[in-house]
């Protein structure tokens, strides 16, 4: 008997009973996706520290991600069609497929148990079990005969439901997945050309889709579908454009505070402030560049703002009860995507270009902590697994 | 050289590999407090499971608990004064102490490093370390000299600050905690007789009190507290009721759906709709008996009401579309609260007289899962942890 085998495995047995007597709680968790090495880097937030890094996600050029409802996993959507599900927990890629040739983003369902993905190629929504991956429902955005539209826009809303939009046919369709073997599809035609993206409200009941090919906006209220698709702020939008468009902006980037709606002005150096009672334009707020996401501090008391080139090295916030910018700051090179705390007392920001993420006091603008990360271009908190329609 | 030695450390190894293997989150926890056993159930609401009971908390007559960023400790606070921090993935009372004579509740501070709990006895607010409950602060409600209130309504605000009203006093302190040492004091005197509880709005915006010795509410606006306190609702309260009141209904538990602020009506059965915009009664929604909580479903399409004694037995959902009950339901003996999940798909129901909890889903209003608890009064769950004034 070798007598160092019974000091090798008690030693094992101490290891692994020291990794055990630090448990990784999930609250607190992060994704921060690193584009160019098809990576994300697992942090916590409380720490401000990298936990690890999990590679091997193909492309990243247009990712987004969603947490399960108990936060162990995230399922990150990758643009090639990718579906990669990281563990939190034991950092490492828990499962991954390619389910599409060319895909836009997802969302998971109101119970978890679902996950949804928006295709370009071939056109339609796929929804697969959050814990498998395996296919449960293929829905092909065929609106005529050997036709199949792009889709965007798709979020998540209350009773199992999913929404999209269909970048060719100009419909809304709503997919009710409460009966697994029956999905049921409503569609609006008609909402206007070429929707390119999407929000819903923070609460899940209203749905806006941006139109690229005329102005203004569609809104459906989930509340009461039997009104149809409405237009709304009818001069918003790319025919008002007195400057050429550097990005079109992201919608899920808007911000509702209150009664408010921040949203970024396409083309113009403006953030449009809409009154969602009456859906009407209150008043536009003077800009330094184009801005692109437009996000609101979860107290509602500060807008933060990114910009498309070349001014996308500053951020602006935005003081919501003046209805004017407060601040400017110039944190680094590129700043591409940005991300509040769930309580909003810090905020991370995604700085591309000098392969940084930098961290900010929302109350003193005070910069708190930076770390590396290579050509960071999103940044993703494990709270939103309870939020709806993220 | 024992033969069974390495065999023996090897299985440890493999025991404590496996225990490893299965981590738990955090996410989708929480805690039923079980009064007559001085107990709280650490509870998974994905898998409707009891996974731990934690016993010795004192006396929990009216317990609160909030819990820390990362979600893995919950704070229960007693009505003996005993602040108990619990561990979840350890399934352990991690630390408990005696910090006043008698308590009314708790908060957490935005960033998650401090706990503040407001005392009857000797009448005042304390400030712990979250992490190791050491005294940080020691806020006596001293309005004239030698004359201390009794502290309630205390709640969490943005920018590091909590809220609070003193009983006897008849004012509302904000306490700013950016610098640990040196707290700062704000005092709005003649708020109004007697405020006995109170809410924020959930944004942090709006500090609300009630009023136990005249009518009305006093209203502070955090944004504008140069404005002072004023009076909203003048009719709201005692003088207006009709029936003796069984139980002062619980602020806390007030709904914020969109503009509208549900609100149970003292000592009648009825549930005041109030227009947050101008701060005005806009409805009374008939109801089956004395209401006590109500709460607004995450999406704001539904608001739940429990009820006073005779009434116990029933809970009513209000349809915050029409204005009006949609449905009632008799789930058990002494319903004392409940609690929706994060993205509101399912409610939980503390039956104290049947000792169970009952799950239903809240589209189909079906029974989903029973669990049994001794006495339960009351549910917390850990997503709590991301929101503003819990």
């Amino acid at each position: 008997m070798n007598k160092l085998l019974p000091t090798l495995a008690l030693t094992l047995f101490a290891l692994s009973l020291s990794a055990q007597a630090d448990p990784r709680a999930t609250g607190d968790l992060g994704l921060v996706i690193e584009r160019e090495d098809s990576a994300a880097l697992i942090i916590n937030t409380t720490e401000h520290k990298q936990l690890a890094k999990i590679e091997g996600l193909g492309d990243l050029s247009h990712a987004s991600v969603v947490f399960s409802r108990d936060q162990r996993y995230a399922y990150v959507f990758g643009r090639d069609g990718g579906l990669s599900k990281i563990d939190l927990l034991q950092d490492k890629l828990d499962k991954r497929i390619i389910q599409a040739g060319n895909s836009i983003g997802g969302a998971i369902s109101q119970d978890g148990k679902l996950i949804a993905v928006s295709n370009y190629e071939p056109g339609g929504v796929k929804v697969f079990a959050a814990d498998t991956l395996a296919l449960v429902a293929d829905i092909p955005a065929e609106y005529m005969a050997g036709k199949r539209s792009k889709v965007v826009g798709l979020v998540d809303a209350p009773g199992q439901t999913f929404v999209f939009s269909l970048f060719d046919a100009g419909e809304i369709w709503t997919l009710d997945m409460k009966n697994l073997q029956k999905p049921v599809l409503e569609k609006f035609k008609g909402i206007g050309k070429e929707p390119y993206d999407a929000l819903i409200s923070p609460e899940g009941r209203f749905y806006i889709a941006g139109l690229f090919g005329e102005s203004g906006l569609a809104l459906l209220d989930l509340w009461d579908t039997a009104a149809g698709v409405r237009r709304i702020l009818p001069n918003y939008g790319k025919e008002d454009e007195k400057l050429p468009v550097y990005k079109m902006p992201h919608l899920e980037g808007w911000a509702m505070a209150g009664d408010l709606l921040f949203a970024p002005a396409i083309g113009k150096h403006e953030v449009l402030v809409i009154d969602k009672r009456s859906w009407t334009l209150l008043k536009s707020i003077p800009v330094v560049g184009q801005p692109v996401f437009v996000m609101a501090r979860p107290d509602a008391r500060q807008v933060w703002v990114n910009f498309a080139m070349p001014d996308n090295n500053q951020l602006q916030v935005i003081d919501t009860k003046d209805l004017a910018v407060s601040t400017t700051l110039t944190p680094g090179k590129a700043v591409l995507h940005l991300e509040f705390t769930p309580r909003g007392e810090q905020v991370w920001v995604a700085l591309r270009d000098d392969n940084q993420v930098v961290v900010y006091d929302t109350a003193t603008l005070q910069e708190v902590a930076r770390l590396p990360a290579r050509h960071p271009n999103g940044i993703f908190f494990s709270a939103r697994a309870h939020k709806i329609g993220f």
